[in-house]
């Protein structure tokens, strides 16, 4: 059993300065948004600074990244409060210990799918889904931070009533707030479109330019804390600042909460847990790629869910590794965990000696910090190649974010799983059937409808483009009865298996009856090109018996069969025909 | 528009004998089965005589079987009583309200359905999931009668429940009660086993001694009732009697209940309106088939729905085509629904002027009548079937029948649904994966675990046995990429998609990083046998783009690309070596 991972028993002297500066860097970046993201889930301040120092370090031990930033995010803080919210005050001690219980369940539910090796289970959530989901949660999270902006009180269970109370409370605009507000968001925008390309021009390296322009909400917090402090603008103005923020560590603690709320609580924190792991094992796989390292879904399954039970115990709430700060990271030099446990490092000195320099940070500025952040996470561009290739997927992709904006993350994910789920079930019961003939001079069988073949009179040969199961085995059998009904002078229907993985006891029944309906008006069922699977499970079936000697291993054996055996059935005929009566 | 159905403007006269007799002998049947689905689902005796009425006449102007008998039926008859009891009282006005609108709601919905053509929904339940509804069904409602046989109170809303509660009621059994069901049971077995073969040994013809086997019920009912009524057993050993019934026929009225319990009656009534239809469809269809008749499913959506809104509003409860009664209606010779019409205008006159009758009728009788009935619908046989034959299937059958006896129908049989669905959706989330070479001296290529074949030097040619999407394409994914980290002198990697009818948006983001993946390492992509469709979509994407000249329409093609292109390169890097430096 090693102790240690990996990247601490091999670590080389060359990697530190990398690891240093980027662990600065970063953090300078998670303190407005660990405060930021506490906001927009309904938490004090401090729980933030909290959830960014032991699950770094917890996810540095066990995790497989080399550069994934762990921490507070804007869409699972989001589902954390809608969990939340209906289960006690914002805010209050029984808030912040059911942040604490949703943390722990969902880290728990995370190793335990580690455990069991469950890391495919991501992949039952399709692309599309995740997109509408975290664009839909993108324009939640924004409507609701606008009413920060205004300096008013508004609430709302969903985008539109969230606008309306709004509007209502337009009048009510502390006009020194909005100010503050609107220029944080003028300024993090500018610093985001434009300051990157202007600190080229003037000298800077892409990549310094880069990294800078991503400091920027650090100086729109220290410019107007400073700002407000010196007008004391909390008083004259009327201005929200987040107020006193508990200085020390975090203890360890068990959340206080009673066990009934695990009732409550354990199907937001599976949601937490697979969207986060989702967007974790996205953002860290694409990074890895481009060092040629690899990516263990399985440890990431268990890195998260020690990051979440390491932030429950010390007062946290639910993290999961983050897509800005992951990029900044790996862009300022990371090379190991180290760079992280650095960060986690800086953040406990914050919280233990400096949290009185956050007295006067307004809302307003951590608000235009969420909204900047959160509306780049808007993606267009995946609906309109959905759409492009996929009509289905792209509607997966508006239902989810319909539902997210509509009714909630929770129903927005749950109609996303269905849907994808359900235009799965509906495409394998529409299977593609073609009638296939031979292409001249070849052994080669293709669709009539597509090619020029020739057919065999009074054969009909069809191939099914799907495993038959429950939901389409009787649209072969409706589709056969149709052709035999068309055709009455078909003696043989050849059903070419070639794309036909499975045959379910229900698809079995059907071809049973199929048989049996043929034999009785005198046509012979013949198979072809069954797979040896397959093969081996119907031998031992009435179907099976009834069958032998009319499976053939390929199509042009069952044509030749069907063309010799109608001669045979002609002759016969004629014999009787000729014989004296 | 034709207003009258086909059987009825192209009625023969020699037709109508046989609907007479079937008429009659289905009308003897008919009246104590409408009894004891009445007692079945909680609601007083005429409540079943009106719903074989004016619903049978419904269907036989609507539906498109010739020989299925419409009425009260066992498991709609429990899946009434499941819906029902939370909501009101058993057998009081409310609760025979609520059975109306029940029976309104699953009708509108089977019109609904019907209209929009949705009669292959019914394929999305699985004969497994069906088999095992109706043998938990059938377990669940004998265990409820059992009750009535003692002359006990005792309830419970699972097996183990109601078991428990009879074994306490033991001591409080009634003895007379006891003896009339037991002796009703043991005739009703003995008719069943025993009555038809006798009947042959003296001389009856098979088909006269069947029926006349199936009419021991009405026996029973007429002996037992006539000894109660003579002894007057209701009154000197306490025998529980059905009791006054309501004379006359029923009026029409629409269901007095407010309209929100149409929020909690929707659910009960779509599965009875799914069960019921899947069920009527398969008698229907296999009795059609012995007579080279053919069954619309879309019109029997419509002549079920009729028969739901006309027992609505005619003061009945949900009915469906029964199994036993069709069997009896097809064997003693109906040849139309006219034999339907005659035992409605026979129920009709029953109610109008013989309900005293039923004055004695005792309880235990009804009870022996449905436990007898239903005991026989236990079906061990599919189950064999399905374990011998699909696991997975046999697992479904087995998850249904224990959800319906342990928590009820409705639980039951969305439990069977979601497993089935999730079977599916795993199997296919679970690919084959083959890796082929060549049979020698042909251009058919094969699985190189099964068959003797050639394979060619840095090249791996897979084969993905199924469509391409969300759950399974990282499975291929991983797949090729351990393929090839196992084999490092992979210059070319050959997808074979001849069993793949569809690739998803998510699918096609895998495939895209997999060949960027690869294009780094210097290993080149190549498809073959992709499918028309597919081609016709992937054109147009960046993947498309990228794979241009590398898809083959053959798997020989790629195989010789391959090779060729491998050859080249050895060349340019013999040509490199030899060079002067």
């Amino acid at each position: 059993m090693k102790i240690w991972p990996d990247w601490v028993r091999t670590y080389q002297k060359s990697w530190f300065s990398g690891d240093v500066v980027a662990g600065v860097i970063v953090t300078v970046m998670l303190i407005p948004q660990s405060l930021a993201y506490a906001l927009l889930a309904g938490l004090p301040p401090e729980v933030g600074l909290y959830a960014s120092i032991l699950p770094i370090m917890a996810y540095a031990l066990l995790g497989s990244s080399m550069t994934l930033a762990v921490g507070p995010v804007a869409v699972a803080s989001l589902m954390t409060a809608s969990a939340l919210q209906p289960l006690a005050s914002t805010g209050s001690a029984d808030y912040v210990a059911l942040a604490m219980l949703l943390s722990l369940l969902s880290g728990g539910m995370l190793l335990l799918f580690g455990a069991l090796r469950l890391g495919f289970l991501a992949h039952f959530l399709s692309h599309p889904v995740i997109s509408g989901f975290i664009s839909g949660s993108a324009i939640l999270i924004a409507a609701g931070q606008i009413k920060h902006l205004l300096g008013v009180k508004a609430g709302g269970s969903n985008v539109l009533e969230t606008l309306l109370q709004l509007a209502q409370a337009v009048p009510r605009t502390n006009g020194v707030t909005l100010g503050i507000g609107a220029a944080s968001v003028l300024f993090l925008v500018l610093a985001r479109k434009s300051l990157a390309p202007w600190l080229v021009r003037v000298g800077a390296t892409p990549k310094l330019a880069d990294i800078a322009s991503k400091l920027a909400p650090m100086l729109a917090v220290v410019v107007s804390t400073a700002l407000v402090a010196a007008l004391r603008w909390d008083q004259t103005a009327g201005v929200s600042i987040v107020g006193a923020v508990p200085q020390g560590l975090p203890g360890l603690a068990w959340p206080s909460v009673p066990f009934s709320a695990v009732g409550q609580l354990w199907l937001p924190a599976l949601l937490i847990s697979l969207v986060g792991f989702v967007e974790s094992v996205s953002v860290a796989q694409s990074l890895a790629l481009k060092r040629q390292q690899r990516i263990d879904p399985n440890r990431e399954l268990l890195g998260l869910g020690a990051a979440n039970v390491a932030s429950a115990l010390s007062g946290g709430f639910p993290v999961t590794g983050g897509f800005a700060r992951s990029v900044v990271n790996f862009a300022a030099g990371a090379n190991t965990p180290l760079a992280g446990v650095i960060s986690a490092v800086l953040m406990g000195v914050v919280i233990a000696a400096l949290t009185s320099l956050f007295h006067y940070l307004p809302h307003a500025v951590l608000a235009a910090t969420i909204i900047v952040a959160v509306v780049s996470l808007i993606d267009v561009q995946t609906l309109r190649e959905a759409w492009r290739y996929d009509k289905a997927d792209a509607m997966s992709l508006l239902a989810t974010a319909g539902g997210v904006v509509g009714w909630g993350v929770e129903v927005g994910i749950l109609m996303g799983v269905a849907l994808s789920l359900g235009t799965l079930v509906w495409r394998s019961s529409h299977p593609h059937i073609a009638v296939v003939g031979r292409v001249p001079g070849t052994e080669h069988f293709r669709n009539v409808a597509r090619h020029q073949v020739v057919t065999e009179p009074g054969l009909i040969a069809v191939r099914v483009d799907e495993s038959l199961y429950f939901a389409n085995s009787n649209v072969l059998q409706d589709t056969i009865e149709a052709l035999v009904l068309a055709h009455p002078e078909t003696r043989h229907v050849l059903l070419v298996c070639s794309a036909v993985n499975q045959i379910d006891a229900t698809a079995l029944g059907t071809l049973t009856d199929l048989e049996r309906s043929l034999t009785q008006r005198g046509i012979v069922l013949l198979l072809a090109e069954v797979k040896g699977p397959v093969l081996d499970r119907l031998e031992h079936t009435a179907l099976g018996q009834q069958l032998q000697g009319r499976v053939f291993l390929s199509t042009h054996e069952g044509f030749v069969f069907a063309h010799q055996n109608a001669g045979a059935q002609r002759s016969r005929l004629e014999a009787v025909a000729a014989s004296p009566a």
